[in-house]
């Protein structure tokens, strides 16, 4: 096992491309990790409040999952097996169907899309304009939907969207999302007018795009009427309602689907991040039987349908959503998390909490403060990152699965570097 | 474990997408695989021609990259890590380093891009595009780049562009490649032509983007000549050289690259497929330092850089590309491909021999004799599929590791069947 | 000279494309016109309140300009020069640079594009983008600024925007123009909440374009107070400022560039229409110095600088605009024309006063009312025609020059035929 | 009438944009035009040989038209109608139908455009695209089409297109026109080759656009087998044959069409520059009946229909293609210049006659040459231009209707002014 290696660094500036970026933030070099905690080269042991950006939602090689697919490969069950039949893709869909898709009532078509979340957002587009033979798709402000042009074409952020170094952007609506205008303004009903108008020059949409919370864009979270309204205005105009699920998705926010409680009906919902369990590549799009008008391999890709992950997520289904009690949980901890969030937005003038469930946080004013205070609280033990468009939230995105006391000594980390920062001369100055 | 349910289809059929494609031809249900061969649910078991479109170079569950990825489950390393700094990924960094880019005097910087070959081919088009300011990419007739609207763009096939229904695929100048014009013309001394001319319509190029063998394309390989002179244009124009060395790379063709033999240098190299050696889903962009301009996460993605693929591939970089003896295997093992695919080309008239090393097929004339001719090799326990505009040439794609009676046991099967098909009545009437 | 022949409309049906509009509301064959009066082949003589949409504003056949063309021709004076230098240029660019620039302290060079209102639109997209480096232009809702592809992607109308048949309408944000989402909301506030979010998805504008007084879009006036708005955003934010006053210039609305009032400084300026003062094509850019980046012949065309244009040109801004009485004459006018259309609003429930200046009209609810009451004019002499999104504002573009009597004439029958439309059974119905 | 001021160039520095070009050339400030002669404001005369690119093929005020012109005037006939029905109208389109149409056997429908040769070719793009349901538009290297976005993107000169300041130029395929790759390369086959290929990436055209004889381009006339293999083409693909007639049209190469010798049956044919006969701004679209699916108004524009260039193109019609004198006169004094450039062809080495009929050139093998030419010959009293990506051809494009004593002094002073040219040092060295 590496152990001089493991700690130099001089690799990583040597040969990985300048593109990296959470090494940046998180300056040391990781070994293992376990539930809800991450040990680095020194030994030094971290609570993990990131999750992989919510694709650890279950932690760090449950142990379920890993007994598995250690199984799974150590009896040389298929590693890769493009998207033939396997009897890992045939437990997983059944489990999918039984767990997820009866009990609430959905038909939905699955896609085994290339295993990123990008790529299932690149297949909801295609497949949104094949259906309605329209092009324009409406995104929302402080919208993350992937890297790759199409997906790039409906994310909001200018830096992400310089990186397409002038390449086109195009067909795409970006509209206000929930509250962006203010509270008092309702953009949906602007978006309507708009739409209504036939010389307003947006063309008619082929669909709707939304997060329900949005992960990257500042961790705002759209209300059960918001959701209901964009399901509304799709269908008043005849496009798809697609649902971009990856972040907020997997039980995020206490159920499995972040819509849940809007009692929305997708046309497509986009998952990945979580869906395998175990952190491994993995993707799928969900698609209205009737809308599933793909020809064979219309939209293919090599890795679609990675078997590991097969093995991991039908285990991560069978374990916590057979019954309510894993929402219940998650549920639980979100109270204990908005306390724990409300103790900083207390300290810190103006903070705002922001999100639901356990995908909660606190806009600290400046992308600043919040740099700050992650970055004092990696000091202490606690790897947390910012989101939103001048990365002014701190963004608290803990497994699922982190037991209680774990969870209170992150948020009681945290809370000690909010105060210490909003004490400093710099932050009172501003 | 799965008994009667894994030999079950129906699950597929209700629940998986339309777009499905593999599995409709080789209609049976996966359970294992070792080294070149795969079981199915009946305990039937078949010879791999086609491992996993080349993403099984080193065969299924090598027993070195299992040990090594069941040592680094069981003790807990790390799954997912986003791009934080982790042991395995300083490993693998190092091990490439070694044992790929120093023999070749190669210093190109290493993206760990989303983990399949779309996203490093996308990745590789904006930063093209964001170093020279230039928005015109050039790609060839019969290219495969992609399903993401970037690399769909790039992409020839029809079929495949419809499927981005409607959606705009722009910035991109289609050249014939090599030979698409017949064998005495010059495609690329045509395509210097329209460059030159100021009045042509093709705007100034921000990148070449070639395949070293057209993978799905029909497996045309272009030759020496042809890769250089496109060196030479890219470098004439100011323009970047993009080597897509997704499906040709690792080992393939008897070089590591594909483009080795030709002496070019690439700015910019796209991996993945087989990088991982497991068929784990895995990705990158190796980029020359001077144009590694990115800022950091200006293109990023939750799967970038998968730690059990970092494993598994160090690995194989150790245990194939240390010395050349396995690049020798492979050469030799082309010999025996290059005379098998012969007796077919005898047997069926006007059939001709397309690729290079371990990447080679026969053009049967029609998309229905090559579809004929695999249907039955599956029926006899071979895996393997057909490539080309029209899926009119048979493609040998077996993993580089496979024993050479097997591969010759492989090769009689698939003979067979092309001579069935030729005396059958339906080709003597073409 | 036309007898039979000349009321036979056969030939329009057998030879004249289907695209042709106008003149199915105006169901005769039209033989002469002079100041503010049309006459047909019948020997019917119409009131003129079309007036070329805006294109005759100082009436047809003005006799001092009919006299210096006359003059001209029979002179042999040139007819077409390209853009050479010619005296009758010179001497327009003189009466231009004396009579509008100067009193009014702007600076800017002039343009001749080709002699359409849609090609100094595209000059003005393309210089807009070569100055700033940016693609995306602003566009407002119900904003119409012309046929051609750049042009036609301003524009708001979803009809025209279908002519395009599925090109590329790109690069363009179309945000709201004042009013459009109620009388209550700031549109312009909110643009700027979304210019100054950098994750709105926005991307930052190379230009912002408006109409002073929308003329297709339903003669909706922008307020001093948004013009001013719209200016400090193009300042605030690095783009340039673009009037489009081509249907609402040369005085329709009381002043020579319908902006004057709001005491604006835009950096290029569109104008056609009544340019030449006769309804011969042409039309010009102004541009502000500084930003006058051409290249020789970057943007050229054939018949850009329209000789004979220049000669009447110059008679018009020679006759009406080296003193104020013209304009105020327009004023005075304009409220002859306002107690006018107050009478029809005070007829029609919920009909509501648009425009300004001579460039006023009623919404009269619907564009079937509107067409009605227009068909019914037409019958009783007066020429008038809609606008607006659903052709639901019946629009008076009468010629500033027509007489008093006259016009109060052709106000009357307007009034009238909106009165019988009003007690007609159909519109009771509504 | 003008007298110092006329000579004073001042104001065109001062006012002008610097996008002006053919000033540039022809310094000097022209007052009148007759016949084949410019004269300037100093008394000189001058012989045209650019004759308004083409736009003055009749001369300058042919005296019939003129006097029809001062009459339509004088009498108060219509200047502008929009697209109403006037007798001017009627009687140029009966003249149209009876003259061109009927006696070639064309039953086109006539598309009154923006009365710019740019207008009708974006027309002729958007029906093309409506008609089929397709997007991309083949045009052919050193095509130049016009300078509005949608023309602009047809256009192959790289200025030109530079002058879109980044916007898109989507949409287009640009095929290598007759000649474009050696004399020994049959560019259709290879364009063909490629549309045949469903992977080559050129998607199915919505149309096929060419120029008989390249203007701007280089003055390469197409063959009589290479205009039909382009109507070949766009029938097998089911695609428009659009014929971009604008400068080679109206009787300049010996025939009304430049086609016509080709047989060929254009679904549309734009037309403008010497439509009008008098060098009015005018422009058409011929559209075949079965093609024009026009709505209403769904491409419109203020000045389609230029009422005065009716009333001077009729005569110009009447006058001069009754009968075939015209066409034989012109086909005659073709041979003469052939003759004459001849000369220059035998005195400059490696010179090349380019052209057909009255729209011939010379390429001189730089533009330095070109310039130096036409330059020498301005101030020998010729008014003449070049062409070519380059401009490396002096192009005669005389008025069809020049005097033989003229054109052949003329031509002397452009042999004068090559062998001048030639022998000077600069040109040695070359």
């Amino acid at each position: 096992m590496p152990t001089d290696t493991s700690a130099d660094k001089n690799i990583f500036e040597r040969r990985e491309s300048e593109a990296r970026s959470y090494c940046r933030n998180f300056d040391t070099v990781f070994t293992k990790a376990l539930g809800s905690e991450l040990t680095d080269a020194h030994g030094k042991t971290y609570i993990d409040f990131l999750a992989g950006c919510s694709s650890l939602n279950y932690g760090h090689n449950d142990p379920d999952m890993k007994a598995a697919l250690i199984e799974h490969i150590s009896g040389d069950g298929i590693a890769h097996g493009l998207d033939m039949y396997t009897t890992e893709k045939a437990r997983f869909l059944e489990a999918y169907e039984e767990i997820i898709l009866k009990p609430r009532g959905m038909d939905h078509k699955i896609m085994m899309t290339g295993p990123t979340g990008t790529n299932a957002v690149e297949a909801a587009m295609k497949l949104a304009r094949k259906v309605t033979g329209r092009r324009n798709i409406v995104a929302f402000s402080n919208g993350f939907h992937g890297m790759t042009m199409g997906a790039l074409s409906l994310t909001g952020n200018a830096g992400k969207r310089g990186g397409a170094g002038g390449g086109a952007l195009t067909d795409v609506t970006h509209f206000p999302f929930e509250g962006a205008l203010g509270d008092d303004v309702d953009t949906l009903a602007q978006a309507e007018m708009m739409l209504d108008n036939s010389s307003s020059g947006i063309d008619a949409p082929a669909a709707f795009i939304f997060e329900p919370i949005q992960g990257e864009g500042g961790l705002t979270a759209a209300s059960k009427e918001w959701m209901q309204g964009v399901e509304r205005l799709a269908r008043k105009y005849g496009a798809m309602l697609i649902v971009d699920d990856i972040q907020s998705g997997c039980g995020r926010t206490g159920s499995y689907f972040a819509f849940e409680e809007a009692g929305i009906d997708p046309d497509m919902i986009t998952q990945a991040k979580s869906l395998s369990g175990f952190g491994l590549p993995f993707a799928a799009l969900l698609i209205k039987p009737e809308h599933d008008i793909w020809k064979p391999a219309e939209h293919n890709g090599t890795f679609r349908g990675n078997t590991h992950a097969f093995v991991t997520g039908r285990v991560a289904l069978e374990k916590f959503w057979k019954t309510d009690d894993f929402a219940k949980e998650v549920q639980e901890k979100s109270k204990i998390l908005t306390e724990g969030l409300q103790s900083i937005v207390d300290i810190i003038p103006g903070a705002r909490l922001k999100g639901r469930g356990l995908m909660q946080g606190v806009d600290v004013g400046s992308g600043d403060n919040a740099g700050e205070i992650c970055a004092r609280a990696f000091e202490k033990g606690l790897v947390i990152e910012t989101s939103g468009a001048d990365d002014e939230v701190v963004k608290v995105l803990a497994p699922l699965t982190t037991p209680e006391d774990t969870f209170r000594k992150g948020l009681d980390i945290l809370i000690e570097s909010a105060r210490e920062v909003s004490t400093s001369t710099k932050m009172a100055a501003e």
